[in-house]
C-alpha cells in the first residue's frame, strides 16, 4: 500500500478514529419551547369550550383508557367515558357556558412531564363554578397533553 | 507494512468499523423499581404521621421553594410554609389523629415523573376528614418525591 493510499485510509477512518459522538446530556425539564406548547394545549380547550366544541376541548388530553379525571371526592378514569359524561352534563343541557383559566403556572417532572397549576371559572351558566386545577401533562408519541385532571371548586 | 501487521491494524479499529454504540433506548415511563420507590415513599409518610413525625412525613416531599400544596379552591407554595402550616394545625393542637393511604394506583408521567391517585383518611382527631388525593412525583438528583399535592376532601 502506497503511502497516499494509507493517508486516505487514515483519512477515511477519521470520524471512528475521533471517538464516537457522545450522546447529548438528558435534559431534566421541559424546554421553553415545550412550556409553550403545553400553555397552547389550555388555550385551545379553552377556546373550544367557549365555542361549544366538546370534542376538540377533550383533544388537550392524550386519549388514554387510564387518564384520570378527579374532583371533590370522586374519581372517573378514561377519555372515552369522561366524553360522554361531559356530553351529558354541558353539552345536552346546554350549559357549557364561558370557561377560563387564570393564572396559570407550570412546575417540571422530568424532561416529559409538568403541572399546570390554575384557576379556572365557569360562568353564564347554571353549571357555574370556579376553583383551581392541577393538570397534569406528559409528552407521549412526541405530543403534549393531559394524562390527569384534578380539579377542585372553591371553598370545597 | 506486511499483512500481519496490517491485519492487526484492522483488528484493532475493528469496534470502530463496527459503528459506534447505540444509545440504549431512554425509557418512556418509570420501572417497576422506581414504582416500588415511590410506594416506599406513600408507606414511609403514613408510617412518620401515625407516629407524630411531621418532619419525617415531609421528607416525602422534595424540598423546594416551588413545590405545590392545593385543596379546596386554596393554594400553598413551599416545603418550609407547608411545614410550619402542619405544625401548627396538627403538631400544636395535637391533632394529627392516625391516617391512611388506600387504593393507590401509578400513572407514568414520562421516565422520571408519576402521579399517584388514591384515597386517605384522617381519623381520631378533630381534624378528621377524608378525601382524594393527587401526589405528582418527579425523580430529582435520584431521589423520587413529591413535587405538587392537589387534596380535595370527598364531598366537596
Amino acid at each position: 500500500m502506497r503511502l497516499a493510499s494509507r493517508l486516505l485510509v487514515l483519512g477515511a477512518l477519521a470520524p471512528a478514529l475521533g471517538g464516537c459522538p457522545q450522546p447529548s446530556a438528558r435534559p431534566d425539564r421541559p424546554s421553553a419551547q415545550d412550556e409553550t406548547e403545553i400553555r397552547a394545549v389550555l388555550e385551545r380547550q379553552k377556546d373550544a369550550w367557549n365555542r361549544g366544541d366538546i370534542h376538540a376541548f377533550m383533544a388537550g388530553y392524550h386519549r388514554m383508557p387510564d387518564i384520570v379525571f378527579t374532583s371533590g371526592g370522586n374519581v372517573r378514569r378514561g377519555w372515552d367515558q369522561t366524553l360522554a359524561a361531559y356530553e351529558k352534563k354541558y353539552v345536552a343541557g346546554n350549559a357549557m357556558g364561558h370557561l377560563e383559566f387564570r393564572d396559570v403556572t407550570l412546575q417540571p417532572v422530568g424532561a416529559d412531564g409538568a403541572v399546570a397549576l390554575g384557576t379556572w371559572e365557569l360562568t353564564e351558566t347554571p353549571q357555574a363554578a370556579k376553583g383551581v386545577f392541577s393538570l397534569v401533562f406528559a409528552r407521549v408519541g412526541g405530543q403534549w397533553g393531559i394524562v390527569h385532571d384534578h380539579s377542585s371548586a372553591a371553598g370545597s
